[in-house]
């Protein structure tokens, strides 16, 4: 069953001394994103230079803001795929069987501190049997153990530092999911999308591991359903993938996201049981 | 029931440029330390300036050492009498009615930082029954989420970080369950101590919580029993109460310490259920 | 030269649920205070208990507070009696003749974390000349180093963190002096004070070294003058003297506070390159 | 004038339990590194996964071994070209002008944490003339202001403590070197190589800052020259480029660097004052 939305952002920014500005706001461009149809507007308009990251698709462009006030206004439609299997038949990779390139994924970050959380992480979850099932515990763990909380962390907040403050928001939540399986040897990176249903909305921050040679998507927070994840792009942190990252002077004011289903999309089911996976799955494979 | 006990140690330096040293290794003298015999020799032979903390009899003594070698040896034998309780009739002291000169231990410390775990302590134990058995659930706490380590830790290692960890050794488990009480608004301190039973012998470190007006020891690790320790220091943590602080250039050589009882003291039995404190009683308390 | 000050402060709470708090906002009983009258009024009126530090005349008091606004109103006149000495006069006092109840002050604390900077001490201040202006030099690397930026530091910021930060408010400034001094092992500890001509007008914080004997003012934030600050307490860092240490919700609301020259008190000069104790001088010694 | 080098390297464990081994110590494939001739040896024989990553040429491979001793022997010769130029004419790369793949090194990462010492950067080198000699001028204060010393940090340290600690080892000198760049808005990036004339022999670390459209070489530790590094990769930091990630037990023995000028090859002048690349400057730029 696929889903159309239509979503969108809008920035906006007072810019004080002339202001270089990095954005990762657009919808990645997936094999699962079909028919993607996107209007930018930059205001007052600016050249951009874009790139795409070849590995994972995410869409950066920069460009040279002048004093005065800035718009950044987005919007998009485009049909979600959404690849579905059963999560106990989903199994951890072996170290030894892990592709290479995806060895960046099992290192600590900035805010990923996987290497001080590895006695933790094997106290609370080392004896669990290995799966989507541990990965799903360590979920459920985050909700259990942190409270979500606007205002409890800032933008050098790591993930140990979350485990101690027992609160966050939803990149703490990410990154202290990602640590856990970093430090069980589970490859795990950091997502940014647009989230159907998401109350007040937001940019939204959700983690995927690498599981039986694929990436499969996760999130603590129960703030949003997996199948209604728009991703717009992967990283080893939120360090990686911030949706405005500004060089020079400027005062940033309210954010703006849309996410709603297009006209004639079926409304889904509420929370799945799924497994819910990015990537199609190999051909061979036994996902529904 | 009183057990005497003879006990020292002695410590051995070689020492590079003139180095000052203070010292809290002596027999605190307490009321419940009864008929007190020790000696302490120098070799070579020092001047001593020498302090007693009023409050609490902690005993300090300093020496200017010379380059060469310097040793310290002590020994005593000392009486030790234990005022024992039932856990279950020790309650939390409200707030309003703490002495206010305790508050020093309700504060946090170098390396008990209390202040960043007050979400953690809240969740972990914020909704136990108030009193002795709340406390003694930290230990228990302590003793199934850490492991005795050596190596595990070093002197600047606070309370949040072997809580990360997952590890330490007797000072980080008297540490982390000293931040937890003091995060639950229960004054707690750290004490050091010559332990009947401890294995490798060592200076132990356990603590002590502020319950029903009295101090009550608690240890975390398990180490050794809590009627069978002899008190050096009480301090906010490990900072104030180091057995050795040199300033100077020195290289330490083995400690060996010594504790065992004198003859014809009884054995005890193994560990206690009791509650177990250092101070006397009130006249109408109900100790036993 | 004496001055008298009228001075005190105003705080109010939104008292949500019962809170008791303990304050630490009096004029201390110092015998460079002379004839302090003061007021204090709580609204509404609380049963205070009081406690006060022998050995350095901090008062504090404990209220309990019922839900409903609470306003605590202080209001003193003093006069201050400042003993002056030149500061070339004044050397270090050699650790081997440190009285041993100061050591408390050489040891690192919550927020003084002398321990982590003994190689930047040791390395920006080893070299220079012992003595009063060896701390000077202390509080000019402060002041050069440092901007005074209200917001760029917390209740939890350690004087390592404000080393990196290059930041803070003069909690910071003398949080980070105390530490190097420390890490020389020069005494220091925090004080808190009303402190006249200090805009906009707030409690102060600087801090003291021992020296020759004595404690002697040092202030790194230049903000106000050492001859004209009234002193509230003195303790190891921050955490020990708060002005208001609340247990329980409430809302604090804005902190009123207020200095000023008695009628007739002569205005003193602009900033002094006099050394200021707070300590009369031993008959001895060659302080003006 | 190009220089032949023969180096090598030789590593042993004793391995407890099945442990995959993720290794980067092969010569990096890159143009500069000629008439490369090499022979790797794995005792006992074990199957390699290897991988290059394609923007840099970082060569890894991975083995499962065994319990039992296990040994890798690398040896390699190789001509090293080096690209030199006069630093005067080396300017920064605008960031309006940065291409958008360098991104990821102008970011903090797990060691680099760039993002802590912004205002310690901008207020040491933030005056600084723009171009190759501000990083040179960076350099130039690790090397006054930190103590290379063995055993002052560990695998966990980070560039914000090493500042602290005034103290490190290469790879540490490396971090900070990076954060101060990266906080300036000069994307850098970690260097692990052999080392000509490095004493004693061991893996090196240095690192790259992006100018003028191209990485140059840059080291404050000045152990070793510019112009004798022979690159195996390059990362966001340390943990990227880890010589050996071993999962599983084992214990690691001596690791043994050999690294000398092939026979007949010319031997270098002491520290060059020129500005070293590893990349070919673009036809039309003025690099000697």
């Amino acid at each position: 069953m696929t889903v159309r939305y239509k979503l969108g952002c809008d920035l906006s920014y007072e810019i004080k001394s002339t202001t270089v500005f990095i954005f990762n706001l657009e919808v990645a461009k997936l094999q699962r994103h079909h028919d993607l149809v996107e209007r930018l507007t930059i205001t007052p308009d600016a050249a951009r230079r874009v790139y795409t990251v070849p590995s994972v698709q995410n869409r950066y462009f920069a460009i040279e803001a002048q004093p005065g006030p800035l718009n950044v206004h987005y919007e998009a439609e485009v049909t979600l795929d959404v690849f579905r299997a059963d999560p106990a038949g989903i199994d951890e990779t072996p170290l030894a069987a892990l592709p290479l390139d995806i060895m960046p994924f099992l290192l600590p970050s900035r805010f990923v501190s996987s290497d001080r959380l590895a006695a933790f992480a094997q106290k609370e979850f080392g004896h669990l049997p290995k799966g989507h099932g541990r990965v799903t515990a360590i979920c459920n763990w985050l909700y259990d153990n942190l409270d979500y909380r606007r205002g409890s962390s800032d933008e050098q907040t790591t993930a140990d530092e979350s485990l101690i403050l027992r609160a966050g928001v939803c990149r703490d939540f990410a990154h202290l999911g990602i640590a856990f399986c970093r430090a069980l040897n589970i490859p795990a990176r950091f997502v940014s999308c647009y989230a159907y249903g998401l109350e007040p909305r937001d940019f939204h921050a959700v983690f995927e591991a690498y599981l039986d040679g694929r990436w499969w998507l996760f999130d603590g927070t129960r703030q949003a359903n997996l199948d209604g994840l728009v991703r717009i792009g992967v990283g080893r942190d939120a360090a990686e993938i911030a949706f405005s990252s500004p060089f020079g002077e400027m005062e940033p004011g309210p954010v703006k996201i849309t996410i709603e289903h297009a006209d004639g999309s079926p409304e889904l089911p509420g929370r799945t049981a799924d497994a819910i996976s990015t990537e199609e799955p190999a051909p061979d494979a036994g996902a529904s």
